[in-house]
């Protein structure tokens, strides 16, 4: 099994650095945190004393790097496996893919490259919060692009699969459009609903129950993990924020005039029952040594599917 | 104790039919449904033919009437009180105050009345999805307006003790205003949010995670339902709907201008934390048989304190 070099050891790096282990890969990471990386070595986990070191190691053994540090710091741990690690298979477990595909063919044009991003927890952060487990059958987006190669796609879903985790082949672009619909617009609603709540006083606050508290759950999650996910995909955020908008906008006007709200609850409650009511899948294999393999997993990406098995030749995929 | 006689048996009243048989109290209903009377009396409780049969059981036993059926069925019901149990104590479980408290107005004048809405469940709904303990710990607010007297707001004040619950007193204006912004604005921000999601297709329902589906659940509610409680209540949610898009409308100017959202998350997150650490709570002794010892419970509610029990002279409350 491919070796793994994970640099960044907080929630999600050190939950791929578990379940990698776990799975009976070798493994082992960096940090720039003090912290997690006393806490990773006292729990056994091999933590080079630098992300050079890491990335020597990487480039001696084959290994599959992956870049588990924030958006900000993408750049520089990219110019650092130019240096030290060129040829390494590369994934990344950051929240936004069109950004760091940019990044990686700006600096690494020639890399066996194919982004990654796993659908797991944000309310707490750093290595202490994660677990072997984190990811599993949670959602893995590994991203096709044009210039994507099966075996670099094959190597970033096969840690996703390791992890536990269904893969959900898609575009950065599209990659983008949907996290910003079903994860960043929520913490968005989440913070203003909240908001709106306390602008009620304490009477407001004490009357509150199931519905208030899930819908503001996540405002409950760390402001700058919030910025810095949903900020850094300004763009499709923007787009998914004036759907919102429009909705909320058209609900307000109905309201006012004809008092009713018919549209809008009809249309939330058929989207949450499609949610919930998820058809029983069928099971298709796609071979990934034959032309428009890639194309293949994307459609079956845009029709809800995930790859939930992989071998040498072939993908084991679900579609609804 | 005093008896109690329910007319409407479904989720909510057929719970608190069951709370108050439990508690220890006399305790009959009515309803129009058939599929409720007949499961209420399979499980042994006290179901009379009519509406009109068990008002006139409410006059002679000077029981509390509680009016638990949906608001566009208040009127009705109301006028029977009126012919069959004018004298008799008065509350109601509707989610909407304003409107409950000038029909009761108009069509009794002189009851001896104060208007209920226990903070509880809406999933489901009918006399099955009910239970004694639906309303344990949560909040129920008991209004009381400038002709609410004390013995009045007591018996459904008691009422709600006894069911498990724990009292807010407020004014029905406060009341509807803060539930439009923690009850009713919730559920049309979850069906707005299930429309967006469900507009970037199958592949951005299946990257959902937990925040999507944490801020969408209540849209699994019942249309019909989310519908009468939240257009029951349209001038309040309107004002709510109006802070929301405006908060909503002022993150998109910053996020599109400065590319940050710093004041939407940073607002959120205060507010959800203050939702979480209710600081802990004073206890306080109201004497009921006092002069302004209604507007001592008003402010009470509106710093957020609560009603924990009831004696003949006093309401112990505690204050955040």
């Amino acid at each position: 099994m491919r070796a793994v070099c994970v640099i960044g050891l907080g929630l999600i790096g050190g939950s791929v650095l578990r379940a990698a282990s776990a799975a009976g890969r070798p493994a082992w990471g960096a940090t720039a945190s003090r912290p997690d990386a006393d806490a990773a070595r006292a729990e056994g986990f091999a933590v080079e004393d630098s992300a050079e070191d890491a990335l020597r190691r990487a480039a001696a053994e084959d290994a599959l790097v992956v870049v588990a540090t924030p958006l900000t710091a993408v750049r520089e741990v990219l110019r650092q496996v130019a240096w030290h690690a060129p040829e390494a298979w590369l994934t990344d477990v950051v929240s936004v893919k069109d950004p760091v595909e940019a990044e990686v063919r700006s600096l690494l044009p020639g890399a066996k490259y194919a982004g990654g991003h796993p659908m797991a927890g944000l309310a707490e952060s750093g290595w202490r919060a994660g677990s072997a487990e984190l990811f599993s059958g949670a959602s893995w987006a590994v991203t096709i692009e044009d210039g994507t190669t099966a075996p670099a796609w094959r190597e970033a879903a096969a840690l996703a699969v390791d992890c536990g985790a269904r893969v959900v082949p898609c575009s950065a672009a599209e990659h983008d459009s949907a996290v910003a619909r079903v994860s960043h617009l929520p913490h968005v609603f989440a913070a203003v609903l909240a908001a709106v709540g306390a602008d009620g006083g304490p009477l407001a606050l004490s009357l509150a129950a199931g519905s208030f508290r899930d819908g503001t759950r996540v405002a409950g999650s760390a402001p700058d993990l919030v910025r810095a996910m949903t900020e850094g995909n300004r763009v499709a955020l923007l787009d998914a924020v004036d759907d919102a908008l429009g909705r909320l906008g058209a609900a307000r006007g109905s309201l006012a005039s004809t008092g009713s709200l018919k549209s809008t609850v009809d249309a939330g409650h058929e989207a949450r029952r499609a949610l919930e009511a998820a058809p029983e899948p069928r099971s298709l294999r796609v071979r990934l040594d034959e032309k428009g393999a890639l194309d293949r997993l994307r459609d079956v990406g845009a029709r809800g599917g995930r790859v939930v098995a992989l071998d040498e030749d072939a993908a084991t995929v679900e579609v609804p």
